[in-house]
């Protein structure tokens, strides 16, 4: 192969006037408010339930030996505009050893018009503020006793913690917030975080503590059940926000059956959510899903009115896209990020 | 939500120690010889056809109204080393008005260990020209009669063209290049592009004139097969590159039931590839598939020796992989490209 030849086919294979814009995790922390936050995860909620347009296949999990990695592709379809998108996220547990967090992951977006790359950003921020808003929305769309102070308890203190904390903190009027943790570590963490915030907060002693609670939300990667009806006597709504794969679960399957279940995804949560344990085991059956949350947040169903509701969150990729495509608009419109031709 | 509060979030969710390199498509090029295409695209072969350590599931589609996108992730474990990548390309028809090939994408490497953003590069040419390789490596290792010079013929005069002839060029010792397609204007493009090469070539009245070949590779995006057994005469291997997807079909069934059957991927050949249509109308069945290209790298099978070969390729994901992740090695080595901080 001589140059003359390359030179033939390099040149036939130009370069396309198409710029990538890339944002730092600093420049997601400015431009990702809970404000941003929230109307994002709200209106990707809307989409999913509405179902139309939106091509959201099943999250593609890949094994390593001390985590996995999860690569969540979807393109939605808003009527005219087109949004592409996906994040590949990993979990590795060794990342601790090295100081880094856990959960680390990065977005992009396509250009839903060429096929060049539009923008990429770190998502490591950005997964865990869209989990938070996850159960912002679920406490605007169901939790109903909506004229008293919520008393909010969290089980497990890790970082997931933080941001289900300033999302609930953005939607809710809360009272006081009462945390869990079977690490003594990681509750003397968060409670510095609470203090810092300037929160009223205390530290359960054990889970019977959480019966006066209005509002539950589990953050654990438990694979057995901890959490007892008597533990959340008092609760409307349970945000059952730690399983996401199969075998993992936090409640014990009493507490489900006498809930309205409602679920971001119907096959993502029958496959990995908080219900697919006791649904492998038979212990409870598909009926138990009275809807899923974009059905509520679009109208198309009608929570009913009274009972405790759980609501199992896996993580629906949809979240990230339009969070991500928020980020991509407020960039811009802002001019924060680095803009690079690559294509 | 007060700055003090969202302060307090953001100092715990800090940035961790990990650049991403960048690539421009000018650095693709400057990167990507035949030579490094070639070697990368046969060990992807290799560790295809070894199958440990691969994990690398179907495409993923998403449809537009003028084209599609496939995602296509993958992770190899190398045996110590793990390497973790997808590509994300589309096909937009409507590109062509504006003057953009109708192929584009790009690929992202993970890195294995913490799931941080390692590297991205545009995938344009890169796509070109592993599926160049990927005719190359099937030459070395199915065309049998290796002491003559080779009529190569070419049917589908589009950007493909160009690359299978650079990597066709770089594996075979091509005596003539015989071309043809439907459209005068492919066939004067590819007419100017050969003669910069100085290649000795001549344009087909008809697909008769294919009968003198030794090789035909196949490059259109048919629906219904147009070759036929008396343009393949003398034929000793047809790479089969156009189908890729349900519904597409260049070759006469007659053609396929007469020849050994070597493909990528099975499920993807099955799925969409040359053999996909007369599958699903049972003219053949499932038997008509010897092996998978990467069976015979590995030496795990062996080519039967005298018949005609298909090799039917849809594209698989680790061939990307591998050239992303020697494009990326190689930068570091040169020092080509950009770093920057996003995580």
């Amino acid at each position: 192969m001589n140059e003359v030849e390359l030179k033939a086919v390099y040149d036939y294979f130009g370069s396309i006037e198409k710029e990538t814009l890339f944002l730092t995790i600093e420049d997601v922390k400015r431009l990702l408010t809970p404000q941003l936050a929230f109307s994002c995860v709200e209106k990707a909620f809307y989409y999913a339930g509405s179902k139309k347009g939106v091509q959201m296949p099943q999250k593609i999990y890949f094994s390593y030996h001390d985590g996995d990695m999860r690569v969540m592709p979807t393109v939605v379809d808003l009527g005219g505009e087109v949004i592409t998108g996906a994040k590949l996220v990993s979990i590795h547990f060794n990342n601790r050893e090295i100081g880094l967090p856990v959960v680390v992951g990065f977005f992009v977006l396509v250009d839903s018009a060429t096929g060049s790359l539009a923008f990429v950003c770190d998502a490591t921020f950005l997964t865990a503020m869209r989990t938070g808003a996850a159960s912002a929305v679920a406490f605007k769309y169901l939790f109903q006793d909506t004229r008293k102070k919520v008393k909010l308890g969290l089980i497990g203190c890790g970082a997931q913690a933080r941001t289900q904390i300033i999302m609930m903190l953005y939607i809710a009027d809360i009272s006081d917030i009462l945390i869990y943790d079977i690490s003594d570590e990681a509750v003397k963490s968060l409670g510095d975080f609470l203090s810092k915030l300037r929160v009223k907060f205390s530290v359960a002693k054990d889970l019977r503590d959480f019966s006066i609670c209005d509002v539950v939300i589990t953050l654990t990667p438990s694979t057995s059940p901890f959490l007892k009806p008597e533990h959340v006597a008092n609760a409307k709504l349970i945000n059952a926000m730690g399983a996401d794969a199969p075998g993992k679960q936090e409640l014990y399957p009493e507490i489900i059956r006498e809930s309205v279940v409602i679920v971001d995804d119907t096959e993502q949560a029958k496959h990995g959510g908080e219900i697919n344990v006791p649904l492998s085991e038979g212990l409870i059956d598909d009926s138990i899903i009275f809807a899923e949350l974009g059905e509520i947040v679009a109208g198309k169903k009608r929570v009913p009115s009274g009972g405790r509701i759980i609501f199992d969150s896996t993580g629906i990729a949809i979240l990230d896209l339009f969070v991500g495509w928020g980020l991509y608009k407020k960039a811009l419109e802002e001019k924060i990020g680095m803009k690079i031709k690559i294509h």
